[in-house]
């Protein structure tokens, strides 16, 4: 057994901590017994105050950013080393749970502690970061926090909204920040070797292969259409079968195409009709007009885009066959980002070390690594939640689970920090995604 | 060629008549340019004013009955003898079209004006009725005129209140009507020996057979249901397609159950979903809970329960591979009503001679005729409208149309009322439906 195997009575002790942390996190909200806590928000601010003092007993050096990122450092054994980042984000969506972002931050600062408190220094630093907003609850746009730190904000956001007009800028200012200061958020690309983040996988797969942890071996890209099936309303009693032109049977048949098509397509696509409404919608009443939502992903862009090829042409041969019109429109779309193949490598020896086995996986979820991947190597571990269940109270998560998260994480945070140097000199192990 | 069959000019003549009484009519509403005329309203009482003027200029004695129905009767060659009843309705929907009730009222009144011109006195009287109530417009219950007539009105129906909770009884005295006098309305069944409705066809089926006429075999019966499948909502990026338990995944295999599965039952059947929501309802969820409603149709009770009750075993057995629950209630239902056998040969003979063949076929919609079905032998003409557009400003007869159905009108009216003396001894000409 090599590297760096934290005691399983620490890693309890070490859960512990965490679990009391993401409880004391949880306390704090804009509302009482609900958690929402958004970008440039007090809370914000309150929550940085306290992780900054949790990485400080961790023996980090703390600082805030400049977008309102909460940053620390624990040196190398030669000062001025390039660091291995770890980080995941404090904010949340509305009614929140308590562990999607905070598990990350707070289990990084758990593989520092053990550093700090065994003297271990390494080839790289460590440096951590609880990025203030990846979800975009606030603005409605998201990863700001690790966007800041790779320096690609566009212009545009500074004067973008929130619910009540308040503009990014302005929210800035009521924090104490400056937007004219936002590039000096941006670190060099020298200065960080990887980044590593730890999340709850928000997805039921580890539960149903009976796993604590899993490595991720892509976070999925996304594309979203508005659809729309155009035939003809009608009375519900006096045309008969073979006269309709109803766009609702033919979207029933659509919608059970893309379900049998998809995983034929790629057993890890996925695909969903979220939403749909049918016009003019009475009881009596044929539907002479549907509108649909579809949301495919994927953990890679060319069987994505394959596959959303194949559902269109489906759909327009469908519309055609019964005399209908089809209508489709992209309003979002994120491409794949492959997690960096030797920091997989690393996960997957330092979690099967833990538990046994390891299982890849990709995310569904968009994670700050979506960001961070433009700029440099990144590698993500995932924790086991109950029932998949998140962005919801009812998010949960085990302390013993969390306890094998701790010590898979310290494993690969010590095993890629020593191997710090060999990788600064040998691109191919951290090859950017 | 037998019976009586107006000259085509004289046809034609009436049909101009016609359609302009029909634009008179349309006139008569709660608002200027939409067609509106609900029950015991101002615009009730003077269409019935305005239709009983015709009544009388074709030789007609005419009465207001105690439910508001405009009615006529033109003596047979014996007086006090029984009648052949004609009608149709003079209430719409909300911003209707002015042919739907109307332009059987008024067609029947051209059968009587071409028999008062010619001084032909039959063996049966022909009376002609304008019922207030058939849409429900107003009171969201249905067939209130022709209810009267057969003495069927509930108790409570006096007391039910309209959109702004005036009710029934309280509307009544507003035009001078007494709801204690609403048993004075029914008439006994010896008065009575058929009922023929003509009517608008308010479907596609005689368009596309290039037909202007044809023959009701039956009025179609109709369930109506709230179905919901229950499912688990799930975030649509992380959940694999085989572990979802998506209940629009499910509606939608049922969706094209339905569609598939109906005609294999019968020809005539038709199964409607025309309302459907998606709980919770975003682009990035998957539904777990789908509400949507099922209309089902038929000429005849029986299969159109052996269809409905294979849908919702279909329903379960979809919802119980899936791991989904399904549930549904019927919240409307409403029994076939059978056209009398020797009025739909009647019929067909005329039909056959004015436009050289008929059509057979159910009606979608309902009618009078349903409540007249109660108590007498009904037989129904449909002419065809315009791409079958009903409730709707578009709806649309055209003039020659018009033309063949006052003279298939006239032939079958004058054949039954011939005839009218055998039928009243011999039962089985007009057995009951």
């Amino acid at each position: 057994m090599s590297g760096c195997l934290m005691k399983a009575s620490d890693a309890e002790l070490a859960a512990s901590r965490v679990m009391a942390r993401c409880d004391a996190l949880a306390e704090i909200s804009e509302s009482v017994g609900k958690l929402t806590r958004v970008y440039l928000s007090p809370e914000h601010m309150r929550a940085n105050t306290l992780v900054g003092e949790w990485m400080k007993a961790a023996g980090m050096q703390v600082w805030q950013d400049s977008v309102g990122n909460i940053c620390g450092r624990y040196e190398a054994a030669e000062a001025g080393a390039p660091a291995l980042l770890l980080g995941s984000h404090l904010d949340t969506v509305r009614n929140a749970g308590r562990y999607d972002g905070m598990l990350g931050v707070l289990t990084a600062i758990e593989t520092v502690q053990y550093l700090y408190q065994h003297q271990l220094r390494l080839p790289l630093a460590i440096e951590i970061v609880g990025f203030g907003d990846e979800e975009g609850t606030r603005f409605g746009i998201t990863l700001l926090g690790s966007r800041g730190l790779t320096g690609s904000w566009p212009q545009s956001w500074v004067s973008h909204p929130d619910g009540n007009s308040i503009t990014v800028a302005d929210a800035m200012a009521d924090v104490g920040l400056d937007a004219a200061n936002i590039s000096q958020a941006a670190r060099e690309v020298s200065e960080i070797v990887a980044y590593l983040e730890l999340h709850i996988e928000q997805g039921p797969c580890l539960e149903q292969a009976d796993l604590a942890l899993g490595v991720v071996t892509a976070i999925n890209g996304a594309r979203r259409l508005n659809c729309r099936f155009t035939g003809e309303a009608g009375h519900a009693g006096t045309v008969p079968m073979t006269h309709r032109k109803d766009a609702l049977a033919a979207a029933a048949e659509w919608m059970v195409h893309i379900e049998s098509s998809t995983p034929q397509h790629h057993p890890q696509l996925v695909a969903t009709v979220g939403t749909l409404q049918c016009s003019p919608g009475a009881v009596n009443v044929i539907p002479g007009e549907v509108s649909l939502t579809l949301d495919v992903r994927g953990p890679e862009d060319p069987p994505l885009e394959a596959l959303l090829s194949a559902l269109l042409t489906q759909a327009e041969a469908i519309a055609q066959r019964r005399g209908l019109t089809f209508h489709a429109e992209e309003f979002y779309r994120i491409g794949a980002t492959r997690c960096d193949a030797p920091l997989q490598a690393a996960l997957t020896q330092a979690v099967t070390q833990v538990q046994g086995s390891s299982l890849s996986l990709p995310s569904g979820a968009g994670h700050d690594a979506i960001a961070i991947a433009e700029r440099w190597p990144v590698g993500m571990l995932f924790v086991r939640c109950d029932r998949g269940i998140s962005h919801n109270p009812a998010e949960s998560v085990t302390r013993s689970d969390v306890a094998k998260a701790i010590q898979a994480y310290l494993q690969v945070v010590h095993d890629v920090a020593q191997r710090g140097d060999i990788a600064a000199a040998d691109a191919t192990i951290f090859s950017p995604a």
